[in-house]
Formats: C-alpha cells, structure tokens, sequence
C-alpha cells in the first residue's frame, strides 16, 4: 500500500522541497499548519507528517517543539536537512534587468533572509509579504508585471518561473532541518544514505535551581556522550519553568541511555524520548 | 528630545502591542522585516528598536539571535514580556452567532495557537492566511462579509472590531518575549516595575567535543549562578558548528562574570556579552 505524506504547505515550500526530494512514489497531502499536519498522524488519515524543526521559513519551530510536547506525542523516525537556498524568480517573459523589477515577493522571513542583497541590487523595488514563498511565486506565474519572487528551485518548476538570479540569500551553510513523525517505522522510505544517528531527549527539571542544567548535562558528560543541540523552552505554566531539549549524537542503546535515565530519575528530572533516528542530508 | 522607537510592523501586532504597553510619549515608526528594524538602529534613523526574542507570533525569533550575532552588534537594554491572548475578532455590525461565520483571517501561527478551538467552535469556517494578525483585523474592518479575526486587544481597538469571543488560544500562560535594542540607555524608558536583571551571554566553543558544553557550564555552577534559559544554534559555517546563548539570571558585575570570562577563555571559548537588563512583565 503506498503511504499517505502530509506536510506543511503550499506547493513550492521549503517543507515541499524536503518532502520531494526524500520520498518518492508517496502520495503527498498539503496541510495548512502545523498542528493539522501533526493531528492527521495521529488520527492515521496520513502515515507520515514532515514538519520543520529548526531554522524554517514558513511555520514556527516552537510551535512544533510545544505541539509534540504538550498535545500529541509521536515518535520522530527520521531528520532531513536542507541547505537554504534563495533564488530571484521572474516570468519567462520578463526581458528587463534587475533595476526594471518594481516589486518583490515573498514570506517575510525569506525577504528577511535576503536582506542585505535586497538592499545593494534592488532598492528600488518595493517588498510585497505574502503568507508563504510558494504563494509569492505563484503571484509572479499569474502576473504581466515586472514583479519578482524570491524563494526556491522548487517554487521556480513548480509555477515555471525563471531564476534570474541564484543564492541571493544573505548567509551561506544555512540550512532548514525537519523532523519525519510517524507510528509506524515501516512507513518511512528515504532512499539517501544516513549520515549520523541521534537521539532527541526532552528532560523536566523538577525545580529552577542553580547548577541543576549542570548535573543534568554531568550525566552525558562523564558517559562521553555528545550532545549537538541543546534547547530549553518555557513549561506554559508560568513564566520561569523550563523543559530542556537535547539532541544525544548516538543512537539509543541499552546501557548508556537507561544509565542516563536512571541517574536523572534520581534528581527529581523526568525523562521521555521524542525519537531515535537516521539524518540525512539532502543536496537540492 | 523625543526618542524614535522602531518595531516591527504593520499596527495591531503583538510587537505592537508590547511597544504601546511599555512605552509613552515616543514616536513610533513600523518596519516590515527584523533586519531593517535593526539596520535603522544601527544607521541611528531610530533610537529604539523593538525586536522579537522568544515565542512570537509574527517574525522569526531565530532571524532576531542570528542577525544580533552575525551581523550588526546593537546591547540589549531591556526585554518586555508580553502574555499572548488572542481573541476572535468581528465588525460591530455582525450580530450572528459563531457557526455564522464563514471565514477565519490571521497570521498562520496565530491560527495554530487557536488550533483546538477552532476545530470545536468554527469547523464550518474556512481559514485564511494573512501576513500579520494586524493585517487581518484590517481585512474584517474592510468588508461587510460574516468573517472573523483572530488577533489582540489592540488589533480590535485600532481597527473598530468587537470581540466576539476573548482568550481562545489553545495554551494559558504564554507568553512573548521582545528585546528592546538601543545603542544609548538615556533612550529607554519604561514606566514599569522590574521584574527581574539578566545578562545575556554569546559563547562559541572551540571545537564539537563531548563534555565542552558540561565544563562551559559548571564555570556558572560552582559560583551558584542561575541560568534561565539557554540555546545552541549553529554558526552557519557549516552543520555541526555551534554557539550558545546562555540567560543568566543576574546582572553583570565586576567579578563573578569576569572570573567566568577568564575560565572559559582559557578553555579555548569566546565569550561576549548581549546585554545585561531589566525585565518588564506587562499586563497588557
């Protein structure tokens, strides 16, 4: 049975791209937020959901980190890392230069992202926000205007537009990392090699107390377990409680991870895994 | 003199709201993206600029951090801590019940914190995806369609809109944490009480080994400093390269954050300071 793909949309999004260019064969379904995307998973109406976990263009980070917390708890089976890459898109037919574009298209963050370009090569346009890179290039496919979008290859097939300028982005190494949700493993194909294997802890503290972070963070230390990420994030029941999130670089085994748990438990914390999964690292 | 405060854009954000609750008397000038709100403080157009930390509705949080420490180095002089209430918003002429209602207009991260509620009480409603909850408050105002907005108390104020239904967001107790930037402190003046002092800190370790982030820690530790929040995110010089933003919950002073510098330094870190500051938590 071919599985079921939801992921944040419109068409020709950053979270698009990432869902295109690691499965293939799946029929894809576009949802409009977060929390739908995450709910139809957990409902089953889709297998899988693809939801941006750090970095993204359009939806909230924290809104998924808090989502998967707080309201529906499923496993993270697989990371997709996506370079960011910001192209200027015209219509085909558009045959001035840069200084003709009267107007330029895009979500806020990816105007944002392109700040500095924007100001040196078209300061004479003016910046027009819509509600997702997609929409902006869709705006330019239907258009006789000189207008421009910015936003990425993908957002240029898809609504067959003409980068007339690539990586117009501001920093390059940027790159948008998405988490894979689903209940069952055997719904998730990705055909790329694995590049590492890590492990997603969200960690309670049972009180904000100075140096509890520290002993927490002694119990990975003295196991020479590295951690590549670590976030706290307010509990929601008031101002001044924090959970933490930490990426643990290895795969769940055990001895170290129950040694973990176990010293943790003892200080009060409470422990829950969001996932123990491959990451792969996408070429766009 | 009057200062000349800068937020991020248009009227009836939450940006917004923060900078009306903390700040009287100074002229106010809106910006569309974080980093051209930065730039005009830097460039000294503002004196002012109120930026998103933490948890926002519009602007990326992550856009504030990078573009703070990669590119244009402006202190922290205060951070205002906003509750976030969102309430659905109708023209006074409408005068159906809820399941009247055929369109919901917002930002798509406002709409995701309303998720629970809309999908009880406006299931029949279509969504509609705006590029700021202000932006869509000025939608309702405009049409004598039966549609609603979701936004806040200065979104209904400022636009004539009548609250239908108050606190429909999913989660009490969030709240939005805005930095207030500014190159002169003689320029700030909040009429508050002080809730709390923090220093911000920027560390960047030498190199990704298990433990480094253990001993940055314990420098804060063993001197019972505590830390309210912190946050590693990469350097963009490529995957696996990360700096840490680290809340200490006291401001600065002559030897305990010294004697921290010196311990860190000697073990290869790079330590800069954000900013230390008065906290303001607003009832808005």
């Amino acid at each position: 049975m071919t599985a079921k793909i939801g992921y944040l949309g419109p068409k020709g999004t950053f979270t698009k791209l990432a869902v295109d260019t690691a499965f293939n064969g799946e029929t894809k379904h576009s949802f409009d937020t977060i929390p739908e995307c995450i709910d139809a998973v957990e409902a089953d109406e889709i297998d899988v959901g693809v939801v941006p976990l750090e970095n993204a263009i359009e939806g909230t980070v924290q809104l998924t980190v808090d989502y998967l917390v707080h309201q529906v708890r499923i496993p993270i089976m697989s990371e997709i890392v996506v370079p960011i890459q910001q192209h200027l898109l015209v219509s085909p037919d558009f045959s001035g230069a840069l200084t003709d574009v009267e107007e330029v298209h895009s979500h806020s963050h990816a105007i944002a992202q392109c700040h500095q370009y924007l100001h040196k090569h078209l300061s004479q346009a003016r910046l027009c926000y819509t509600s997702s890179t997609g929409k902006a290039a869709q705006m330019v496919s239907e258009t006789n205007k000189p207008i421009a979008a910015i936003g990425n290859k993908l957002a240029a097939k898809t609504y067959g537009l003409r980068m007339i300028q690539e990586d117009i982005h501001d920093f390059p190494n940027n790159h948008t990392r998405f988490a894979v949700l689903s209940k069952n493993k055997a719904s998730v194909h990705i055909n790329h090699s694995v590049q590492s294997e890590k492990t997603t802890l969200l960690i309670t503290l049972p009180s904000d107390y100075a140096g509890a972070l520290h002993q927490v963070l002694s119990a990975f230390s003295w196991r020479k377990m590295n951690l590549s990420k670590i976030e706290s994030r307010p509990m929601k029941t008031g101002l001044g409680n924090y959970f933490f999130i930490i990426d643990v670089n290895q795969p769940y085994d055990d001895v170290l991870f129950p040694g973990v748990r176990g010293e943790l438990e003892a200080l009060g914390c409470k422990v829950t895994m969001l996932g123990t999964y491959p990451v792969y690292q996408m070429d766009v």
